[in-house]
């Protein structure tokens, strides 16, 4: 039935990935408070295929991330991109982490003092060097110039979602970042101001301007994308800046000229 | 308390729900425009179990759902369920079909004129009699006083979504139901007029409350659940007002005592 | 605009639901092993409206939810319901938590040995009287007769899910209602041995019944609700029992005549 | 590092996309039996920013997007990418669009005869040049040895899934796409002769390498990238080949040497 023949040459034709996904997980991330969170996270552990690799070595994976149980976060991701290289004999190791982060504060937009969820992710991946990628999802409630009876701003919806992943030269908590860009995202009333007028303020392309400018003046951050999310109705607007983009030569914020 | 050595006695034990879930199938349904629009729908069929019901009869329901193909829709509903207690000799059977359906309008809110989508489903069952549900749910965007350069409102959000359900005793064409619904929920500019007092207006309670007066007040609407939900960061604000509820002896919405 | 006399009259149209839903939120979970098991919850809370209830008391649901962190569980269930019907002035008060609860175990039918994750639901409401509904989402691997090369069942996909919400007597650990329900689903060599004669063993009704007798010789579940459900490739096959199913009259699991 | 009083300079930081997203939307497919397929995509479109745009012009993407209201399929692709780069001053314009497809007839593995549906994306851009990639995912259910009382095949579950994607220098239908994966994926009883063996026929690199040779030797497909993930009960086991991969200069599918 089929021709032995014409067998796919395993040492020419490599498989790109292979590997673990959506393992759902518990960990533990380091607060800036020092203490330990303890969240759940959804789990992509993948190698390029080495050869002679069976479909059954797939349990290592699982081997690797039981081992660091109890023990997973920044600062164990190069130990375990590294057990998974020597324990699989590949060139190259993956590992995705997402999962909710929790912060307890009276954030702008909030209709009340809440705990905040902020989806992050991190990417890692180990070949000779190491590379990691670090993402976090703020949401941006709607402008609202109202205030409650209870004194507490009246939620008017969800405006949008900024998304920021990034590469950096020093560890940044993630605390920080969140702060970072709920600074920009947050003034609602001077938002009203500015939408008497022109409402441009609002615009995807502007809020992800005035976020990327932050970032870009960051010293420890070598490397960021930035995407504004709009939600209308039925669909959603959105813009994406990228610093340094590939094939970027210079490596500093441009300034205006005077 | 309870007997050991006993063995279910299929003849006393019966099965409350038998069926398939979460087909996805193409179906029209009849526009008020007397066209067909074609969408496509999350189909579940199920009976009672009948006596000697054997797992392999599951493949009637996917016969009767291809029988019927191309003229899935409210008008073929009884037929099907007909088919279907026939067919498996049950004395109960339901379908229940969720779909997109399309409105091309300027709704309110929108950013710009778009085809506007709202999520429908109905639900039919058949025993001794007929009975049919039908769900609209209808998006509710943030208000917004401003318009663009280009005279559209600009989108400040998602504020939240209105769920309606309701029995008819006469046909109800989607579109009458979705505009009844956003003559209540669009009044961004009157929204803002309110919004500077108390913005009462913008209460799930309230809005519920309004809807459900709306819809009290239709002729053919015999039933009507009225869920209002609005949109926070990180969680929603919602209000349920059922109407006739069960026990309620009444059947006409009451007025204020002069 | 709208006529003013004619608006509902809230001493007789009362509100049947309001409050708060998917908030998501980091909760405790003891474990059998008498050992915390800390995860992250999707809480709803819900009253029914009480006179007077205005909008801006929304932030009382988020007050108690604060009040009780770190401490949100099985034990803490009923003071948090307390604390809504006293808060709120209501007659009614509902929590729903739903959560991923974890379980590190050679599971039948997983490919390795790995934390398995089961998805649990409890559905506290109290008026006069407290009731709690707790439901367990227990995955089933298609059968194998493989074994791989490391010994461990190779994973032919997955079969379906069985879904078991239950009112009980006296406290359950939800690791025993796990271990009761695998004991049924994971007889892979069994099912196979049937499978050779008429594959019926792997009915969602059979797999129900044999579920339904099993939880039903349990002294301390007063009542229970088992679904079954079969994944094929583009649809589900399910089955419900109930029991005691409404109008019941008999409290005890039948026996077959002799 | 970075000069702190820089602001950014529109003219050298260019936004890399802003358009719209998750657009609901009615188009039509042509079938391989010349009829047309009318089912719901969900769209998005984007340019890379272009000098002086404005916020207020992303209500052109969805002019454009009602212009072609009827008539969105691979054909007028090409134009809608076109009108995108003039109506927005763009160098470049993507679109993509993705939908289910439904085919009738006996497929393998599926319980019974059934319209059987595949998720399709389409993703086109124009910069210079057109570039259009197709991918299809087609599920793989388990295998299965059962003959129900109906002669229908009994389903053991869902085994995985296949993601094709291509791009082909003459027009491909996805019905021949769909098949020829189905080829590959839909030997059952082949497989569980193998299984008795080893099983290593149902690894996922297994199938991938299958599926890879088959599609590499199509003669109007000049690129693919093909994943084959199979489900286990808590996560999922994937295996990744592209061909030809970035770097690769030969472009014929390897032979063993003799």
């Amino acid at each position: 039935m089929k021709d032995i023949q014409s067998q796919p040459d395993s040492r020419r034709i490599n498989i790109k990935k292979v590997g673990v996904k959506d393992i759902s997980y518990p960990i533990t991330v380091l607060d800036k408070a020092k203490t330990v969170q303890r969240t759940v996270a959804r789990v992509n552990m993948y190698v390029n295929l080495p050869h002679q690799f069976k479909g059954t070595h797939m349990s290592r994976f699982v081997e690797i991330l039981n081992r660091f149980h109890g023990n997973i976060n920044l600062k164990s991701f190069h130990s375990i991109l590294d057990a998974m290289k020597n324990r699989l004999q590949a060139e190259e190791a993956h590992m995705e982490i997402e999962f909710p982060f929790f912060l307890k504060h009276r954030d702008c937009g909030a209709a009340m003092a809440a705990i905040s969820e902020y989806s992050c992710k991190m990417h890692g991946s180990l070949d000779k060097v190491d590379d990691l990628i670090l993402t976090v999802q703020v949401p941006i409630s709607a402008p609202s110039p109202i205030q409650s009876n209870e004194g507490l701003p009246k939620s008017l919806g969800r405006w949008g979602i900024a998304d920021v992943s990034l590469r950096f030269s020093h560890f940044i908590w993630i605390e920080d970042l969140i702060e970072m860009v709920e600074n920009i995202t947050c003034h609602d009333l001077s938002w009203h101001d500015e939408m008497d007028t022109s409402g441009d303020s609002l615009s995807v392309e502007d809020m992800t301007k005035r976020l990327s400018k932050k970032i870009a003046d960051h010293p420890h951050i070598s490397w960021f994308s930035v995407t504004v999310e709009n939600f209308s109705k039925n669909y959603s607007t959105f813009a994406t800046l990228e610093w340094p983009a590939e094939g970027d030569t210079f490596r500093h914020w441009p300034t205006e000229r005077q």
